[in-house]
């Protein structure tokens, strides 16, 4: 068969970016995902598999975050131009440079504590028997959130298969579900009011805790919860650790003390924190 | 072998409640998904296929819709304890009843338009040729919107294949997508000011139209956008039409007049609309 | 502002559609997912919200289901030539339909039994404590099956909140989650076998059975488990019913009977049914 | 408050592990998601932040791909044993260690290449026109596959953002989605022979080719399908690439070298290689 290579081009999606500049007045946070596309004389690349015009994909992710401190001060538009033209003039070969960004928000809860407007519930189990037991459960689940200072994570158990690095300064995020049982009748307890309650003791211990770890951090809540919502027995976290890693070889604390920091949002694999704080009588 | 049934349960899973609720000082929206479980007596129909003690998941279903209107006037837990001990009463076998709630909130833009929490977007998609031509085009996507008034659908084409009602009284939701590029240098656009201007703009506009169609809407929200946004040559939609069915057979106008009126969410198959609004020179 | 309505285009997404073709030399199964686009002179529609032109997304969605049983007799290219023909004669306004179509294949076990391509895995859940006590919880999931003969649900409990359809001849489909526990050491037994065996006797088990409910079935599915892996002491399912709904108002045993059945697979809400089959000493 | 710490476990979840074995008769591939979980005297770890008994989450994910080559070698059951009672030797704190492990299996099409068991679909998009004009392009999509020998990927460009080193032996693993266009009457031609001819053919490319890059790939995949169907005209694919990274430090061609290799698969970004072969006159 006679063959011709035609319209072609190639890229990265899905390059997860998140930059922290802390700030005085509050920290500032950005959280993108980028996708990268190139178009231009890459026939050969195709048909001879002659790779000296390509631009590997990981060097596109690569440049993503190496140019993010300087260059991902604006809008998400200024951010993609300076991509485009990096792009262009890494790559001879390419005509044509296309990026594409998706900016999501993070609203401050407090100066260095941010909520990822999203997919938060409300939720309840309620169960009751035929003998007249009742019993509910209430709870908020997926509230994202993000600490952009106060938490550390050091001192932990070492074997032959440890390869993280302790730190004192880290970014903690984590997605919140928390659920919690009453001590009183269920059926008299205002429940709008204790989750609401229950949501801003949470989100304000989460904020202020020095964490050494996120169950050091799941406890603080716990406590929190307990301490504002006199009607709870006990409360219950599932807490995925939604691992932010630096960018910089250097690590997380370098990276924050230095200034714009740069990490990588990762989806899997996930820490999974799961524990109950319970009212003493 | 000699076998026999050990623990059992059923129900039903992701039952997707929407009950609107008008009011002079502006509708009252709630949003929730509803599973059920039910446990008792239920070995025989399992061995014995014998479904005389078997109340229908189906029935499940039709009861969560049938006791919104009423009892969904309170918190998920109120709702839930409400369920839970109708189907004890509804089904004799059943020693236990758990219903699990989750709630999503949704934001009043105004007193008939909502705006869902959740995964808004700001994005843009930024090209740059080697010949120095720069193009971009700004958007946001995944901006879920809810009207409860001021929406019908009529007069439409029908042929032997039409079974779809006639409205002048329905729910209107959407996930809109807008994307739009700009007539003047893109690179001297202050493009946070525009996107924040153009989301107010299509809200604004989203909820004082008179629908008469999802088409018609997005023509409205696209003169609004050209009108705010001086610097937009033209802005484009993509628009699912995320369907709500009127749970009474009735239809919705009779149950939006009625008083609390009670709709299915439904996910597949929806509407597509896509068009693009331009400005004439 | 001066606008004018652009390019645009409109139509239905996710029409789901399964036809069951009953042969005497097996059932014949096709599940597709067609998405239908519209495009001509719709510029008043969205300018002036008139309707005339409109062919509304639902009665797109109900011609798929309408041409299923002569039309999608070879290749989805007829089909979807047919319907792209059919909505250009039942649109005058329309230029041009496009129709896009993705098959999923069934293969079959048996006659009137088949299995769905996959995400089928083979799990295992271990634990082990340090007082040296072992737990192997083996199982398959996401066996997604379907059955089209041999599937009855009648005779259940009626009540005001009931409008489901008594039926002796539905399809019934389900998405096999299967865990069983030993009754000898762990440790020992040869798990890969185990695990193929319980497979073939499941889905034979699903295949013959003549089914009153999936409680019905999933007791004949756990007994033939039992029977054939003599190591097992018990074995629990999670059976969601993913319900196929007959496109027909006649019902799903009026159109088995009749010829080429068509159904609507949907999504949610779905029935659950869980529970665990024991080895009796 | 009086609080005090209650049940509690933490873990890693969605640990993804490729091994590959390089075998005479045909290489063997295991896939598997591995989530663990540990339970045991934690209670200061919440309490007071004290990590001493902590073993990071890291260092499971570590352990699982390190004791991988040696211990996946039998039932995924053996392999969550030797997990489990390892985790319990690190961590003198855990009284309880569960692994939960998830196989998906892959099919092997030649010796060193293997087609996933899953979610491929057969597509058709469909187009006519008023005027009479008929389109049809026909593909594949979702055909997931992978290659465990016979794939480099050096010679390429190089600048300060490069990271990336050069492997001359690599696992290559891709979602195909491939479309194609036909040179003679779409209305006359055999679509359901061609696709399957295509597939044979690509697939059988695919598993041959001496890959020098996806692209290199791409392009020998068209070629085959040109050579193989007659009526098509032009081919295009989509081709993310699915990075499988050696966990060895040293390398993939250093560990595919040395015995069974492990690979992390990894879900972002992701590579997307995107091009069209087209017939010559």
């Amino acid at each position: 068969v006679s063959a011709r290579m035609g319209a072609n081009r190639y890229g990265k999606d899905g390059v997860r970016l998140v930059r922290v500049h802390r700030r005085p007045d509050g920290d500032e946070v950005r959280d993108l995902t980028v996708d990268v596309r190139l178009s231009g004389d890459f026939a050969t690349v195709h048909t001879d598999g002659d790779n000296a015009a390509v631009l590997p994909t990981d060097t596109m992710r690569a440049t993503v975050y190496a140019l993010a401190p300087d260059e991902l001060t604006g809008s998400i538009e200024a951010f993609g131009l300076a991509l485009a033209r990096r792009f262009l003039d890494a790559s001879p070969a390419t005509h044509r440079a296309r990026v594409h960004l998706a900016e999501q928000p993070w609203t401050a809860h407090a100066a260095s504590a941010f909520v990822r407007a999203g997919e938060e519930q409300a939720t309840a189990d309620v169960v009751v028997d035929r003998d007249g037991h009742v019993g509910v459960t209430s709870g908020i689940a997926d509230l994202v959130v993000l600490k952009t200072a106060g938490s550390a994570f050091s001192g932990f158990l070492r074997d032959e298969h440890t390869v993280l690095a302790e730190t004192e300064d880290r970014l903690l995020a984590t997605r919140v579900t928390a659920t919690w049982t009453y001590r009183t009748d269920p059926e008299t307890v205002d429940h709008d009011t204790c989750r609401a309650t229950a949501r801003t003791a949470l989100l304000d211990a989460f904020a202020a805790h020095d964490s050494r770890s996120v169950q050091h951090t799941l406890y603080a809540m716990g406590r929190a919860v307990l301490d504002a919502v006199e009607p709870v027995a006990a409360v219950s976290f599932t807490l995925p650790n939604l691992h932010h890693v630096a960018a910089d070889p250097e690590g997380s604390a370098a990276a924050l003390a230095a200034g714009p920091a740069v990490f990588v949002a990762t989806d899997r694999p996930y820490g999974v924190i799961e524990g109950t704080v319970t009212r003493e009588a």
